[in-house]
Parts: structure tokens; sequence; C-alpha cells
């Protein structure tokens, strides 16, 4: 997705393109150069018009070099110079961020987050993702990996998961841990209406939306899955909130569609047990801003870039 | 403790003295008063040479009303209004954060952490502490909780300790909760060279040191503790390096000098494991500043309200 956008995040255009299947990084610019060029053109624009470019890509970046050191969606791409090869192209300033990161800071510009300086976005998904604003600004850290709430520890001895992280956070209270719990329940043998869609609907395998939707129908099995990422849910909101003591947590992502019965229990939780009571009037809310987070970040991020250059 | 110093942390004179044994809020503001002209007194300097005050405090501090909102030694102090008490004596400006947060920005002005602008300092002790420096200030959050390592969540469905938080840190990887894990283990029949001593020796219960000290000396039992003690740490130093990404990690406490045998190793588990690799280069070091950093940082404190007033 490209989008145009003015200062206040007012979007003036918007171009969508599909990322080549082989991932190949030349290819795969070529295609943003394309999309970034139809989204100026959609809207009535020349490039010349354009004070700079905000680039929101998944994996870890480094910020400061502009660098995807790796990505979990493109497997081939290992310390490719994305803002470098995109330049090449659209001789703009351009600055580059997670997509996480900048969801968090598009928030906070344009969204849910408006006005709050000190601001904690989470994103529950298939994995664990986040952001962190800090005095208004996007904090990224030594690396630019601040923010990777999916990768707390919230069990000592639990199980690693996509990162090295033992007992990180995403491997336990995720989509992905949720549906992965059921699994391993389903295959020690407890009993569960999931087994029957398994076995007689050809399904590959649970998913954490079959499991709400049992626990709808008043599965056992899928209530003991959920109760149990509750309370891991829980434990990793805890950690953030004593660690970090936001004026605001934003809690999006697939599984915030699932807010009363997985992500509210959970800030209940956290509310009852976060260090001198500061979680029980600790604003909690869902995003705003939907798909668009990210690339209005990338604009706020852009908008930020061009004030310090005092354009 | 006070001290009198200049803006570089040059420290001019120094005056201590006992906090008032029953902990009345007023008996010990006088105190405080007494030992601040003290060391005024000491440095060969009046009341009208000093530009700002700063206090650091333990327990839970509201740095924005100036408030001592509970307090872990002082049992009766509940939303004292310490810096409206303790200006009624002296008539300069004021500023008060918690003791562990000023701590590290103690170190980040004039020790272990000078130049550094993103500092993580943790305290392992009795308990464990910390604070954070962003952007070279301190970050103290919304309500002045920012930077509550300790009562972070390792284990979800660990023991509360003395925070609400269920699996708090510091119910875990403190020396508290090492010496309480042996005396559990003791309780529990586990043979331990411990055990003498704690029958023959008149003791009133297993210290940390104790643990250590039998550790040292092979004793199978302080060895299961302080491993499963390492786990817990590493765990939480995890949470906060995937969290924050710091350029620098000062640990410091009293358990800061079994470096070797437990810091280090949880270190070494926490570089192992950190998201993408971010934690092995990492700097982590030990605190130059010892029993002052508080105090310094409480000058750090009023330097920079100073420079925000234009003094």
């Amino acid at each position: 997705m490209a989008l145009v956008a003015n200062a206040n995040g007012h979007v003036l255009s918007e171009a969508l393109s599909a990322t080549p299947p082989a991932g190949d990084p030349e290819q795969v610019v070529d295609a943003m150069v394309q999309t970034t060029q139809k989204a100026i053109q959609n809207a009535g624009l020349d490039l010349q018009d354009i004070q700079g470019v905000g680039i929101a890509a998944a994996g870890g970046i480094d910020p400061y070099r502009q660098v995807v050191v790796h990505s979990p969606n493109l497997p081939g791409w290992a310390d490719v110079p994305l803002g470098q090869m995109f330049r090449r192209h659209v001789d703009l300033p351009t600055s580059i961020s997670n997509d996480a990161n900048l969801a968090a800071l598009g928030e906070q510009r344009y969204g849910a987050g408006r006005g709050v300086s000190n601001l904690l976005f989470i994103t529950v998904s298939t994995g664990i993702g986040g952001g962190i604003i800090i005095n208004g600004r996007l904090y990224e850290g030594r690396s630019g990996y601040a923010g990777e709430v999916g990768h707390i520890s919230v069990l000592t001895d639990g199980p690693y998961g996509r990162s090295q992280t033992q007992g990180a956070w995403e491997a336990l209270a995720s989509g992905t841990a949720l549906a992965a719990d059921a699994q391993r329940r389903l295959d020690a043998g407890e009993s569960s209406s999931l087994q029957a869609q398994v076995l007689y609907q050809g399904l590959e395998g649970i998913t954490a939306e079959m499991v709400f939707k049992a626990l709808e129908q008043g599965d056992q099995l899928a209530q003991r899955v959920v109760e149990q990422g509750i309370g891991y849910l829980a434990s990793g909101l805890l950690s953030l909130v004593n660690v970090l003591d936001p004026e605001k947590v934003i809690i999006g992502g697939g599984l915030s569609n699932q807010w009363q019965r997985y992500i509210g229990p959970a800030v209940a939780i956290m509310r009852e047990q976060a260090f001198a009571g500061l979680g029980r009037d600790l604003a909690v809310e869902p995003p705003e801003l939907g798909v668009r987070a990210g690339a209005l970040g990338a604009v706020a991020l852009a908008v930020d870039a061009a004030a310090e250059l005092g354009r």
C-alpha cells in the first residue's frame, strides 16, 4: 500500500500492489516505486510536490542505516539496503521503520493515541508486535528493535517459538499460540468439537478463529485454551505497564476482535495486578486507523524528518 | 545522606543522618532539613548559594505532585506531600523522584552510563529495582512508576511476592527470593550444608549471602537454587532488552557482587536469546557511583530542573 497524505494525516490518494511472489529485493523495490508513483498520480500531484517518503517494513529494520536486517515474510531478505535502493528510483528524503513501530506512531499522531505523549501500542494476531512512543516521538532504541514486545519472556521455562527468547510472549499468547495449544490438546486426546471439524471438514489445522468459535459454542477445550492464553496475555501486559507506565495502551491486531473474550479479561487482570494500582485508571483502547495505521505512521515519520531538516 | 555538588557532579560536601525510628513524616522531614543544612555548612556555603534541591526517596513516588504515595520502609507513609513539607523549611526549587530512578540518572550523568542516551539501570538486592533513561533524560511515565522492573512478570503462574503482580521478577530472582527458595527446599527435606548452619548457629533464617557461600563450597541445594534464579534473572533481562533495546545496561545492587556466579550467567543467556541478536554486543556493566548513586541522580535532577527554569 502506498498513500499520499498531508502533514495532518489527511489521505489524498492511495494505491495498492501485491508483493512480487519471488520476493527478489530489486523486484520488490520496483513494485514499491511503481505503487508510490501511482499514488502520487492518483492524488493529481508530481514528485516535486512530495516533501518526503516514509516506509513501513515488516521484520527487523535498522532505521538508522535504513536496512531490512531480516524479514519474516521475504525469506531471502538479509541486510537489504532498502532506503538506498528506493532512493535510486525516487530522489526524495526517505525514512524507514518497522511496521508495528509505525502503526504505533500513526495511532499516536492521527488515531486513538492523539494527544498522548507516552503510548504503548500492541498488536496481537498471528504474532505479537508493538511500538513505543515516548515524549511524543517513536522510541526505536539502539538497533531500531525497541518495542519488540512479542519477545518479552512471560514463562521462564516456556517454549521458544519464532524468536530465540524462551517463554516469548508471542509463543504463548498470539493467535498462532492459541491454535497450537488447541492442536496439542487434541493430539493428547482431549475431546472437543474442534476434532470433528478437523477430521470431517478436511481442514489443515486449527486456527485461533476456530478456537473462539468453539468457545462461543461452549466447547470445554477451547475454554481451557483461551483461559490459559488470557493468563499469558495478562503477564505480558503487566510487564509492559509496570516498566513503561504509559498514558494509554492501544491493543490492535486480529485478536482485538475478541476483545470481550480475550483482550478484555487480560486487561482486567492487568488492572488488578499492576504495580501500585497504576493499571486501575489506565486507558486501554482499540486502534482507530485499521490497515492504514502503518502507512499513516510512515507519513508521520516523514513529517518528523522533514521538520528536522527544516523543510 | 545529603550531599552538595556542582553541576558536574563534583561533590563538595556530605552529611549523614539516621531516619527517625518512628518514621513520623514531620520528624523525617526535620531530619532531612537538618542534614541538608549541615551538608551546606560543611561545604562552606549558605542557602543562597544553592540553585536547587533534588530528593531521592524510596517507594512509590509521584514526581509530578512531589508526593510519597507509599513507602516500603516507612509503613505510616501514605500520600505524604514531601516536596511541599520540605520547601516549608528550605525555600528552594525542589525536585523529587524514586531512588532507583535517580540512581539510573546518577550513573548516566556522572557514572558508568556517561555519554549513553538510552540506558537501562537495574539493581538486584533484597528486591529488584531500576530506572530508564531515554534520550538522556529520566523517563518517569504517567505516574512516576516507569522503570519498576522488579514487577515485570517472568512466570505467569508464579508467586506474587511483595507486589500484586503474579510471577513478579523480584519474587523470583532477588536475594530475598533465592533465600526463600533455599529455605523452601530445606523445609521440603532436601539436604544441604545450610541446614547445619541454621540448626547449630542459631540463625534466624537463610540469606542470599549464605546461599552463595554454600555454592562456593560445592553445596548441591545452593547450586539448584542459584541455577533456577539465573533462569529467572535471564528472563527479566530478556524482556527488558527486547522492549527497550538500550545502549547499555548497568546492573548494581548487593547481588552484583556475585557477578561471576549469578549476574554473568544470566547476562550470557540474555546475549544468546535476545531478539535478532541485539544482546550480543550490548554493553552490560556494574555501576560506578556506589551508595552515592541516588544522591548524585538527585543532583542531576536538580540541575535539569534549574536548566528548565533557565537559571
